[in-house]
């Protein structure tokens, strides 16, 4: 039996990336320094961050303009340290709360300036109108959450925010599209989602952000010094960045971000499809504001959860209880989980209905 | 030619470690989740980590009054969170000035309430002594750098303090030897030194001394919130946590700390010796100082340098240069640096002797 995973994180990786992450370790290379075995300040280590930062800046298109750094913490720590590198004690930040994760964003930025929440979630089944938020030029940075991966929600569009920067955790979804990085200010992002493993966060950043940093900011999570450094103020997550340099030549071979654009969309499409045209299935999330990377839905009674989840594992599919939080069923297709997950998905989903609808 | 590296960090891993990294990604193993795959609320995880923390407490006899944290960031990033953990903004903390990375702490902690340095290197090749700290019970914590890579020196007992807690950088020389973690308030210490690969730190702490974390902490570096959610208050670096696993079972299997304290003696022991019965290698650190994990030497002229480390790397001997701010040969030795290596190392000292002596 065939199986597949939907785990929110740290999530699937192609076959052909754990092969070139195996041939990297080279359990028979002898002495020689593996991937693994690398002294950070080398050349060998310099060209593995050198190669994993130039396919990075062609699948994005990252501008001149911006700086990429390959630091640790993960995205929920960088909820602090972006405010501590960008906010002044007497600056305000906008930021929308959109859900669970703008959230907690919110909550750990407010230790570091002032934090006003400038759109708000009206309806559960929605994300904040844009056309609602309140975008005052005095803000030092507007800060969106692009997908939120607990509730299924993604902005299908960037907010225009004028001359102040946007600010994006963009954990859910970086790499899953194109993007223009050139209108955001920063962008930050946990690498288990679309990039690889966890213990490596990518922040790309725009130059002229760097050199706010509040001095009690500790210094391998200065920005404007880690940006001197070449994100070499302490040592970098070396094997996490060798495994993310993996992914991303993947992602070119791929055909770049439009070929993904276009499989994650059908990924999605065809599953909100089958949810649509079911009576038995329903999505809690309005049509235009519903994530192509965690399509969630949900039964007629909340206690089939249960019993789906059994059968579904049984039938080699993993993983697919919803965010605590919410309940029901969520299906992550981050980049790296197969449309064939996703037939196999439809079948079984089709199946169970006949069954319990 | 067999090669060994005596890089300073990410450093070698046994060819079986390396074994059991490629064994748990298993690039045939179809759909199923491999260790670099599981969602991190997982069992499969769970189960990892869970294994990971028996064995680090079976290796270090961990009494039942220490957690165990696994956390990233690398040493360096908690110079400055083991201060917003445990110091107040009103209490004072000692720190001994032994060598480069204890003034990088020191620095750091700085920010987060009062530091007191209460020992202090008297000479470029000593430790400061002992007898001369001044450790008032007023302290909210000693801490000490068991271990400066840089420098070579190491602290080969540790220092009373009374009631004092003990708070300690190990990250040089943590699983190197046996070691009554009992007389410590807190351990921390950087994996990629003797426990496997960058981006996974490991902190241990005594219970009383949790609940003190500075409200600005933020949540993912809280150790309380930490300890209280199992080191899941956001996503753990589950790869390299799984790296180290290997690493620990690897010990283990070895024999535990007391054989490698043995084997990692002899190392250092017969590379000291070569250098002392030479009239041409010199070790700057005082006898009693000497670290057994970072043994460094100098030539008569110390233009010698650039030629010893062309004709090492000629022969298979990678990574010997020192530390940039001292200069001279370091070898490091730690636990997977195979005895062989230093062996063909004193061979190629002997020889390098003959040629230039």
């Amino acid at each position: 039996m065939t199986v597949y995973s939907f785990g929110s994180g740290p999530t699937v990786l192609p076959p052909e990336v754990k092969e070139s992450i195996c041939a990297g370790i080279n359990p028979d290379g002898g002495g020689t320094p593996s991937v693994l075995e690398m002294t950070f300040t080398g050349a060998a280590y310099a060209d593995i961050q050198a190669e994993a930062e130039s396919r990075l800046r062609s699948l994005l298109s990252i501008p001149e303009t911006h700086r990429v750094l390959f630091l640790q913490g993960g995205a929920s720590a960088h909820f602090a340290l972006v405010a501590m590198n960008l906010l002044g004690p007497r600056d305000a930040a906008g930021y929308i709360d959109s859900g669970l994760w703008a959230r907690r964003a919110i909550a750990e930025a407010a230790h570091w300036g002032e934090i006003r929440v400038v759109g708000r979630t009206c309806s559960q089944g929605r994300l904040p109108p844009q056309e609602s938020w309140r975008i005052s030029p005095d803000l030092v940075y507007l800060h969106v959450t692009t997908n939120e991966t607990a509730e299924g929600k993604q902005f299908r569009r960037l907010p225009e925010t004028g001359a102040v920067p946007l600010v994006a955790d963009m954990s859910g979804d970086l790499l899953s599209e194109p993007l223009d990085v050139g209108r955001f200010g920063l962008i930050y992002a946990s690498a288990q989602k679309n990039l690889g493993v966890a213990g490596l966060t990518i922040v790309i950043v725009r130059t002229d952000l760097l050199g706010r940093a509040n001095p009690l900011t500790p210094a391998p999570f200065d920005y404007t010094k880690q940006s001197a450094a070449n994100s070499r103020v302490n040592t970098p997550p070396t094997a996490a960045v060798h495994i993310a340099n993996c992914m991303l030549g993947w992602l070119l071979a791929q055909g770049g971000l439009s070929a993904m654009a276009t499989r994650n969309q059908r990924k999605a499409d065809r599953l909100y499809a089958t949810i649509e045209r079911s009576g038995f299935y329903r999505s809690p999330v309005a049509a235009d504001d519903r994530s192509r990377v965690n399509v969630r839905f949900h039964f007629p009674d909340p206690l089939l959860d249960a019993v789906f989840f059994e059968q579904a594992e049984a039938a080699g599919l993993l993983h697919l209880k919803g965010h605590p939080n919410v309940g029901g069923v969520r299906a992550n297709l981050y980049n790296a989980v197969p449309e064939a997950a996703v037939d196999a998905l439809i079948v079984f989903m089709d199946r169970f209905e006949r069954q319990w609808g």
